[in-house]
């Protein structure tokens, strides 16, 4: 932990960026892994995973991985590995959503899928699922394989029960609790955990990162469903309302349907997956979600998940990186206030 | 084995029923757990995984997988769940092969995309292939996942490969031998080899069983690929030229291509590719085919690697499995005949 010392940032600095500053030497090592094993002598391969990796993403679940390991005083073994294929999971689950999500930008940038087209994205995706799996194996550790195979399994899973509810009115938030968890919080849950396996954690401190990370992607994504309707403020700007136009049943609809009378729910339901919706049928609908305060509801649920997250910290002993985490978690959770 | 003894059918029937026949009972236990695995709460990926796995394919890489344990004398142990693995992984890749190759029928009913849609298949592709590395990381059997994360990751990139060099009139019948050993034999390598490697086999073994399923599957895909023009008899059935129609450059093209003339070239570039070819333009297509021999030569190269599978069996002591296993090569390349 010696270059944390060497590079010790004023608290006031955005935490995601100290977590950067305190991971950049193993992160250094994961992005030339990263970049190593998404060649191929087929040149669309690296073209097109390169065009995604390298385009701007934060990389936090990676960061999260070795942050987690040097929790535990070790990030030199296992969890560069473990922080790479995290990382290419994430990617292929990038490249597989934006096919189904007909999405035509991604950070800022056209879509793979719309410089390269459907099927290279959708076999892509495959590659560095295989890719991510090959570098698990390499550490020999079947049981941060398991964590992370099932995550695997768990986020397909989330994602079609999100398709089976596109447009679905009666979808509750129990429903949606479980697509969140599924589809985003299962992934920062592994990346954690086997952060913390690899770094040498015992039972109770894999438990503690696992909890830790479930919370925090939990409300990682109540927050960016509340920031695609403008979040707190409901401002509307560019691309407000897409998952409205998607017919996706996020929190703040579900929560606005509940409360709704018939006329509301009938502007709802009219705007629901209505993919030329207007920026005025979108205005409409947000104007519901403030009568019936349903961003605000949707992040104070953010903020229940990141109390959760900070709290699984608590029994760790304290140290830097501990509260580099927990700043993460409000920082994470401020995005959208 | 006391159930072979029992049943031990004929020399003279079908070879794959008499392998279907010897792997009974291991399969029974195989098709037990993939109907367990195919299970989730999202109603969709049961219904949808199982009316591919269901539909009538003869799993025969999972029963090559227990019928290689079988040879080395051990199939209680991990072979049912590479098998089941095996089948999962060849069934994510159908799912999504089906998507990329926007085809409307698969085992003769329609294409499961055509009945849940293409995002469906998608994430359930990606569920299977999660679910797949779940049970072989419960094996603990590391060196295994080793093989079967690898053949995953080449198996995407074959594909990819494949999409790069369609319609491509330059494709070599060396790219050609990459995108078959890729897409298809590497999955029969892998389910042969970690079979080998539950039954108990020494590296030499393994290495055998291996070099076996690689050049079996080449052997298969060569002879589809055929089959695919009508075989040795090239005779139009129904359809016949759907690799021309997608442009898929297959080894009968190739070596057309090689030797056609310039009139002759522009026939077949002219159909290569068009989705909406007639069968009058794919005849054309055949006869230059008949010309120049391709179908036959691709059947000859075929049988080159059939030839090599048996002679890979060789070293092994003789057995009722052994020989079956060989049957099943000299069956499978005597379909287009």
């Amino acid at each position: 932990m010696s270059v944390l010392h060497q590079i010790k940032p004023a608290p006031s600095v955005n935490p995601v960026e100290r977590l950067m500053a305190a991971t950049a030497e193993d992160m250094a090592r994961v992005n030339a892994l990263i970049l190593d094993r998404a060649r191929s002598h087929v040149d669309m391969v690296p073209e097109l995973a390169r065009y995604l990796i390298d385009s701007g993403g934060k990389r936090l679940r990676p960061m999260l991985t070795v942050a987690a390991a040097q929790l535990f005083g070790q990030s030199q073994g296992h969890a560069v590995n473990f922080a790479a294929a995290v990382e290419f999971m994430h990617n292929a689950t990038l490249l597989h959503d934006d096919v189904v999500d007909e999405s035509d930008m991604r950070r800022g940038k056209p879509a793979a899928r719309m410089v390269w087209g459907n099927k290279a994205s959708i076999l892509v995706g495959d590659f560095l699922l295989g890719q991510a799996f090959m570098m698990m194996v390499e550490t020999g550790n079947v049981a941060a394989l398991g964590v992370l195979s099932s995550a695997s399994a768990v986020m397909a899973e989330g994602e079609v029960f999100q398709l089976a509810k596109t447009g679905d009115l009666n979808t509750s938030a129990e429903d949606y609790a479980e697509v969140i968890r599924a589809k985003t919080a299962v992934l920062f849950e592994a990346a954690c955990r086997v952060g913390a396996m690899s770094g040498g954690a015992d039972a109770s401190g894999c438990d503690a990162l696992g909890r830790y990370g479930l919370e925090l992607g939990n409300a990682f994504q109540l927050v960016d469903d509340a920031l695609d309707y403008g979040g707190q403020s409901g401002t509307l700007g560019k691309n407000v309302g897409d998952d409205l136009r998607e017919g996706k049943m996020t929190l703040p609809v579900i929560l606005a349907l509940q409360a709704a009378s018939d006329s509301e729910k009938a502007i709802i339901a009219a705007a629901l997956g209505k993919a030329d919706a207007t920026d005025l049928e979108v205005h409409q609908v947000v104007a519901i979600f403030g009568k019936y305060d349903t961003l605000n509801r949707t992040l104070a649920k953010a903020h229940e998940h990141a109390a959760a997250a900070i709290a699984a910290l608590a029994g760790l002993p304290d140290s830097e990186m501990k509260t580099i985490l927990a700043d993460v978690v409000e920082h994470s959770v401020g995005r959208a206030s």
